[in-house]
């Protein structure tokens, strides 16, 4: 049933005036809202000088610039070079994969800085911005860079406009409601970026079912080139996830703790991932899929919980469990999931965003129920939790309750909104390609003739040479 | 007319002894001049406690490292790897962008410390050096590597090492003239930068105009590996522009406000560029080319006004224009300055850096005129514009006016300074190669034997499968 | 005698079972010791804010952190994109590279927290880590990285971790001897890093000599792309080095100094190292194999003078040198080694890190014995150099001795420390693969079919084209 209607699109596939129209509306309409709502925070306002004297600082060191800047690089590079090389491990999709990769980030942050411009920082009628609020939408397109992970390869760039679109919008409002209604902790995002965002993609993949997805197979794996690129992705993300799972932790100690927490983390994930890749090989080699992605876990499964003092042996003990249920979830769980389930996870992220990502917000609660005022100090147990104001009487283990719930909440929204943007996906408008020509970069990009083809052609007189 | 020179030169590209001799003597004269000259910064010397002291400083985070180390990091990444690696999008001549852009920017930074020093930071006879003339020593050479990609191909090592001498002298007289002479404002060198750097090169190579070109037609081309290596490139100079534009600003508001005006800037540039890649192409498909280039214009064109209010939705502006206006350029313009104005120019650096940063430049001059002391407050105008001593009584309006005049100073330098640099290199004794040889790492390097090679051996039994 | 060994053990590479009880009970132990002795230090402890009272630091900006942090961040990309990519050199070993050096860092890193911890953070039964024991870890497995360059395509997995084991273990006592018992300065590891590291592995690979290894020759080759990602590793390298040098520099000044000597020196060396790699070819070819490693020698050089008074122009004159040094030992050196000496380098450390670490700790011994406090300011000699307690009546030609003395003790642990652990290595259980496998991803890697052999299959239509 799904056949025809793929092979009709086959003819369908031109972006001529769709993404061109839908590029250009779009980014005049996010003019317009800058126009109306955006201007600069008070930190990057030249009234600065004013507001030092008010603040009673006596440093322009002081200005946040200073205490989350470098983060942000580091989290900015893991966004455009680290997702978008992780994906170009498929043979011919290494455009794609980069390339769509940084258009739907540079739109997602555009609309994320409106999005959560309106929950957070929204005052006099104005969305006052700084460089937390670049971090931020940072994160909140890290998201969408997850769910695309499900999906790649077998959607068209206007369908990655319009899930980046609304997956914004969903993250914003689940965001909303873990950290100003249920008041939950996640700096890394374990549950507002990674579990959201997975269940969300595969949703979205559910529902685009594929059934003869198969006839693009050879074009599913990697060359040995490819899995190099990947790699440059793949240690991007675990070098600079220290940054950010502490990028926008409180001044101090815990960002230094977040840090140091995410470190040991990833550094155990490794090993455990080795352990489990070559012992569920036959011969026992080594599988590059694994190395690219479940030594990332570690810092997934800590985003919840790396700036409390969940400690370095605690992190080490997270990091260990998750490189394993990652590399088994690729050995045994994907295929199980597209055979029974139809879900076609491209990337896997169901085994190094989605598992870790539930673990992250088990671990977050766990060690929020667990934590003491012996442990953090008097003052740091009521910093490290934001027990001020209307929040002054909750105990550990009612924010723990409470982080639980966010996991929960995360999910239904990821479920619902996936759904509803699948659903839309689905439409035979938006020019996705057929199943034959899935992971094949040529449908949407102009190919340089390459090396292959050069000494094809040098075998085949017949053939002329030029494109 | 050409031709014959150049066949004849074919024979002439060994570097053996001129290249090995311009380097160690050009090297052996920087240490000497050092010698003579540079000296530790009061912030990087030992005597910093003394100082800290007569400042009145109380801790050492307040040392000017702290402010800039990162940022430096982040240009002088875009300056190896970003403008390194775009350049290796031609299938043939990895090795040539990477390595020759690589000793050009080694050399050219060490001749800037000294260039820029004499005008900026001489004290007592002597050059005193810190962070912040690093950072500007790579500014400088960013201009060099700008000029690079216009005859990327073309030239040989010694060429390059000429051009990067007489343009970084070129480039610091004309900074002194625009910065203390006119008294502008160019954070991000739109004018001084990406202006001069363009149309000097650009000039260059209108001079070294090639009539045969097209007999390296062939390798003109990217392949599928080529063009990704080229999108690491991009990647860090997309990612790493808000540290460009802001790494010497003003402390405190005035770097904070510049990065968030790229980081807008670049992320619209990607929007409409995408549009018009697609809009352009028959079948609207996208171009590597326009994804790889004009993408980045965004950032080119905020480099004067990015410390200036110029408000988030202004600089989205500014890279909605520039993303059509550089992608335009690369479908119409290049043939267009090939064909009619024999301007070969590899990398489209017109599109790129010409264009924008004249945008940048009138964007620039725009911005400072419409300045009021209301969207500044009264302290934030003065310290914006520094309109202090001498220029405390210039008028927005009179600065719009310079900086206008900046824009006009860079461009004749660029075009009398290149085409005097242009003329030295036409010479017949620099080694530049055939025009069948051009785009050809084979001339300058030792190149291994690669697949296709391995390949072609396995199908041709009669020849020798060794090197 | 050695043949027979190997050929016996090609059947017997498999990991299955050694290499994941190895990781899995190595990691356990990793995480029983964490738990019995790691903590986060004051600055990382959400007991912070009582500590800034203490300390009467009056801002979060004081924490340890900032000053830290974005170098660390710079080390980390050395340790595993510099290092790891650098070595991708090799045609068919590029998982190998990038993905065993992955493995041991991260196993690494770990033991190196607890090895150094015990001897410089051991606070009241516990090690208090911060940002400064992360660098440190990732400079103590800098060593190993080193040492692997030599060992590179010869060795299994396994053999790895228990190289990185023993080294990480001797180069925390090696440090200590010389950092506490010897009072020497040595910021950039030129002796405990570079020498160490080097001469170590070289000794290891000495004693694990292979005297058949050109059966696999035509493996220890580049291709083109390889090149390319090996100018990766080069460049982030290259332009991190000064944050290396600088990373664990007194605050301010000396960190400020630090980061400037290294740029200076490493810019110097590109010259040099161009100059002699045109020289030293028949037609004055640059060859890669030099771009790519002796243009960093300026960095291992000025490791431990980087934060002393050495001034830019005696920077440039290190880099001078050592560019020279490391180039003329590529050509001459490194065959003459393994003809004569029978050691096979792989990488060529000997040019890279023994030689210019050597020299590096000799410019050490030189500028600290010619420190006066005319150059360095009274406050700034005692400051540099932690003249204090008993160390309060050294004089600097007394330091100088010192740091000559560090240089032997060095060589001495690597020359004993190496040949225990390559007879340890030499033992035939680890699964080490036969010669004529050397310097191949596919024996211990599932490696994918690549584009040579799609190429190959087509031209082949007996061969069936699936896998």
């Amino acid at each position: 049933m799904e056949r025809p209607r793929h092979q009709g699109m086959a003819k369908n596939t031109s972006m001529r005036w769709r993404l061109p129209l839908t590029c250009l509306l779009w980014e005049v309409a996010m003019i317009v809202l800058f126009g109306v709502f955006v201007r600069f925070g008070p930190e990057a306002d030249a009234h600065w000088e004013e507001e030092k004297r008010e603040m009673n600082l006596t440093s322009d060191i002081e200005n946040d610039f200073y205490f989350r800047y470098p983060s942000f690089q580091d989290v900015h590079v893991m966004i455009f070079v680290g997702f978008g090389f992780l994906m170009t491990f498929l043979k011919r999709y290494g455009f794609g994969a980069v390339g769509f990769n940084f258009l739907l980030a540079a739109f997602g942050i555009q609309w994320a800085l409106l999005m959560q411009g309106w929950f957070h920082s929204f005052k006099g009628g104005k969305i006052l911005i700084g460089v937390e609020n670049l971090i931020n939408a940072d994160f909140c397109v890290g998201s969408v860079c997850i769910a695309f992970g499900a999906i790649l390869g077998k959607t068209s760039p206007i369908q990655l406009l319009i899930l980046t679109l609304f997956q914004v919008t969903l993250f914003a409002v689940n965001e909303y409601i873990l950290l100003n209604l249920l008041h939950v902790k996640d700096a890394g995002g374990s549950m507002t970026i990674h579990t959201f965002g997975a269940y969300f993609g595969l949703t979205v993949t559910r529902i685009l079912y594929r059934p003869n997805l198969e006839q693009s197979k050879d074009k599913q794996g990697s060359v040995y080139h490819s899995d190099l690129f990947a790699m440059i992705g793949t240690l991007y993300l675990w070098m600079y996830w220290p940054s950010f799972n502490s990028a926008i932790s409180e001044h101090g100690d815990a960002q230094h703790r977040a840090a140091i927490n995410t470190y040991c983390s990833l550094a155990a994930c490794v090993l455990t991932t080795v352990a489990f890749s070559s012992m569920l090989q036959k011969k026992g080699k080594l599988d590059m899929v694994h190395i690219q992605n479940a030594t990332l876990a570690g810092g997934v499964a800590v985003g919840t919980s790396a700036e409390m003092m969940l400690t370095p042996y605690g992190s080490l003990i997270v990091g260990f469990i998750c490189g394993i249920v990652s590399t088994v979830g690729y050995v045994y769980l994907t295929p199980f999931l597209e055979s029974r389930l139809h879900i076609q996870d491209t990337c896997g992220i169901h085994n190094l965003h989605a598992m870790p990502g539930l673990i992250g917000g088990i671990v977050g609660a766990i060690t929020a129920a667990a934590a003491t005022e012996d442990v953090y100090g008097k003052e740091g147990f009521i910093k490290a939790f934001d027990f001020t104001g209307t929040y002054q009487t909750r105990t550990p283990s009612v924010q723990g309750g409470f982080q639980a719930a966010g996991i929960v909440v995360s999910l239904l929204m990821a479920f619902a909104g996936g759904a509803v943007v699948g659903a839309i996906l689905k439409l035979p408008i938006w020019g996705d390609a057929a199943a034959e020509n899935c992971f094949e970069d040529d449908i949407y990009w102009e190919v340089p003739e390459d090396e292959e083809s050069d000494v094809y052609h040098m075998h085949n007189p017949d053939k002329p040479a030029s494109p």
